[in-house]
């Protein structure tokens, strides 16, 4: 058989693995849109089916020896083919060190841990929910220990989501990122008075708010065509192959920045799918780089362009057309200085760009610490509530409030936080590189044309998908490696502007 | 391994087929609801996949052995337990007779027809349909030989959807129905003229037709909790499993007829569903008991419920409240004879009680002349217009109007039909019964009370699913064997009055 026969078959047997995900993504979009609540059961069982028919196909020696034949005919590869070998591999790898027992259990523990989260996060439960949390860490560290590492155990963890970025690296990013963020904090913080963001608070109608997130998908270049938004509690972005990429918002009547940042946010996931090169559909490489790079496109919209003074100059005159009522007597300069409010909160989806990364770190950390066992999960509420007092200066009033918010840990995403800050880091410095090579984009974004900006990041990141590692991409894009300053220079020239320092 | 053992991993096997069916149905659903236009291409592939992993699980030795061994060991079953193998078999025995090729080979055929079909239908572009068409029916006939029978093809065709039910009784049922109904209608369409119902084709507003729709499906006991209702161009029932069944519906402004007793009717199937034995769920016992059966609710609760007397006793007062423009000055008598005017009609799906039948037998007899190669494809177009002409005094403008009307041909549902005219002979001898059972029916339908009605069927049919073939639904409810009699007696003294005559 040639090279390109196994090719061929390789690409065969992973378009339907990625038939079979597509399918559970679809499951999973209608179970946070439009599932009945009594149709929960059958759902979760139908997810975890396809799960493991997937899994199984991957983790084969029928997919094995394909990838092993086209590893050593690689020389007879283009170079697309043999990367596509190549990230076939990284998955197929960690399938394989992952036993089929494990994945079960680890399906079966994260239910019930989610489930017990459900239970017992209104009530602050802590202690009810720990037993299935203890599981879930339990199974975790396994899957540490089953896919290897060199240095240490959360390198096996982070490498999934951040593919080539080891956990001393990530540190040493975080403490630069921590250095330059904490003071500027402070400096605001103390400055909090100066803006007043209760306008944002008034009643907004509902239904402008819908059209309002539409015609802003519209404008950002997302495509209907190939694509729909949906209402949900938390916002997402999910694909069935790159021709149906869909996402959803959420729509607060007393908050209209849920919304409006929501589908800012989930359009740039969106965009960034939507613009994958069509030939790597149904296989590996029709996905994001990585988390990282995928959140520096969610961020780049909602807050680059979509907390920009030259977007808003185009929109908020839309603004005060549509929502005249709460926006009467409020100027372009109090609205613009409201949507950028910097205060610390309790709850990482809610905090401003100078704050979020410091909700990251509270979570990296503890990571780290429970992962080592330098820290017991009994002892976790204490902990965290003392690293947001040092952190962020708040302390939270319960625990669905504190270690309780966020579902990730009771689905076993532990490395997962920490591309959420590196989202922030990247999405600077591409954003930094489309302003050198689009001079006048702020002029572009004042007079609505997004086209331009949607295009350049389609030929320099989009298109690739999962063709150029994050840190290629980078390369690719700015020639420089990954630092926290261009995000320092960022937040501290538009935060001191508009706090006065 | 015990009988009990080997129950218990067919079972696990049949629910991984089960799930992978399930969430074929979703993509389904999807297709037909939300899916944006774009999507399509790679929806067909997803489906294509998981159709033919579920095919590849069931005619498989690994199934093939489970059943083998409990058909040995069939005295240490229940009765339930040997039920479930016994239908297992049936399952597994098409499967099997169906070469994966052929399967492979129909998906493919049948996704051609439908395009051309979808793309001729418009022009009447028979002859540029006619191609594909020639494909499916060569392998329609090809399925029929795979399937095997004993006296005639049309038989392994029929039996997929009327398991039971051979083609010369079916004849014999028919032709009888036929002699009825003939006479009957030429007595009612030569009075054509007493029955106006232009009224329904006045603006409703669509809103408030939505609303009666849920206010509807709520009243016949259809449970939102475990289902729900969406729009779609053709109105369907789907499940994912026996705790998710949906339907859809279509609301068309001047035709309050079509989202009225679009709901009823698939409200009708919805609750044969959502109410069979919850201990089936994930298993081929499942489902309704054939298409036939199915159809007798969904038309018993269009037809035998939803356009009674007693059922608009109730309803009427609120269409006048919520429609007070449209039904100004139109009085219950008039509007209980528009909603069943008889009116030889070109398409079956609009047509009323009385013709409706008559369109079946336009094309299983059709059917049965392409099978036995009587007729060739290309004389189609003529044939149809000469058996409408002949069994309801229309005919077609053009062949969007005639022999392209339907997509169920184009999907190689040939054996289909039949099953739609069946449903409502065995509709009328199961509420003629109920009728008995439940002295004060009526009376309940008036007062708008469904419930005792709901429960009764459950009893009777929902709960069984498929662990009863449809004869014995029909002698366990009524005890005797299906006729169409009680049919024609039913629609003889309904339309004499109507009609009078």
């Amino acid at each position: 058989m040639t090279a390109q026969d196994t090719l061929a078959r390789l690409k065969a047997r992973l378009a339907t693995i990625n038939d079979l995900d597509s399918a559970q993504a679809l499951l999973g979009w209608d179970q946070h849109t439009y599932m009945p609540r009594g149709g929960l059961e059958p759902r979760v069982r139908q997810m975890a089916t396809l799960q493991s028919l997937s899994h199984g196909m991957l983790a084969s020696p029928e997919t094995e020896e394909l990838v092993g034949t086209l590893e050593a005919k690689r020389d007879q590869l283009e170079p697309l083919e043999a990367r596509l070998v190549t990230v076939a591999r990284r998955d197929l790898d960690q399938a394989l060190r992952l036993p089929a027992e494990l994945v079960a259990r680890k399906s079966e523990a994260t239910g019930r841990c989610l489930d017990a989260w459900m239970e017992h996060k209104p009530t602050s439960g802590y202690e009810a929910w720990r037993p299935s949390l203890e599981e879930v860490f339990a199974i975790v560290k396994e899957e540490a220990e089953a896919l290897g590492y060199s240095d240490q155990p959360y390198d096996a963890l982070l490498n999934r989501f951040e593919p080539g970025l080891p956990t001393r690296r990530l540190q040493a990013i975080f403490s630069e990122l921590r250095e330059g963020l904490v003071p500027l904090a402070r400096e605001i913080f103390a400055r909090a008075e100066r803006v007043d963001d209760s306008f944002l608070h008034e009643p907004f109608d509902t239904d402008a708010q819908w059209k309002l997130t539409m015609d802003l998908l519209e404008t950002m270049g997302y495509d209907f065509r190939h694509g729909r938004q949906d209402r949900s509690p938390h916002p997402f972005t999910t694909g069935f192959g790159i021709p149906d990429v869909r996402v959803t918002t959420r729509i607060h009547e007393r908050d209209v920045r849920a919304g409006l940042f929501g589908s800012l946010h989930e359009g740039g996931h969106a965009l960034y799918e939507q613009n994958i090169n069509l030939e790597f559909d149904r296989g590996p490489l029709a996905q994001g780089s990585s988390l990282g790079i995928h959140e520096s496109q969610s961020r780049l919209w909602e807050n680059l362009v979509g907390r920009s003074r030259p977007f808003w100059e185009r929109w908020f005159p839309e603004m005060k057309h549509r929502f005249p009522a709460p926006l009467e007597g409020v100027g372009f300069q109090r609205f613009y200085e409201g949507i950028n409010r910097v205060k610390p909160s309790l709850i990482r989806v809610e905090a401003d760009e100078v704050s979020y990364s410091l909700h990251v770190f509270v979570r990296f950390e503890l990571e780290l610490e429970l992962l080592s066992g330098n820290l017991a999960l009994k002892d976790l509420p204490g902990a965290w509530n003392d690293k947001m007092r040092d952190t962020l200066g708040v302390t939270p009033a319960n625990h669905a409030e504190g270690c309780m918010q966020d579902m990730h840990w009771a689905d076993a995403s532990v490395g997962y936080f920490p591309t959420y800050a590196l989202g922030n880091l990247y999405g600077v410095m591409i954003f930094n590189q489309a302003k050198c090579e689009l001079p006048d984009l702020d002029d572009q974004i004042r007079s609505g044309r997004l086209g331009a900006l949607t295009a350049w990041l389609t030929d320099k990141v989009y298109r690739h998908g999962r063709a150029l590692d994050p840190a290629e991409v980078l390369h690719g894009v700015t020639g420089r490696e990954l630092s926290p300053q261009p995000f320092l220079a960022y937040v501290r020239e538009k935060y001191s502007e508009i706090y006065g320092f």
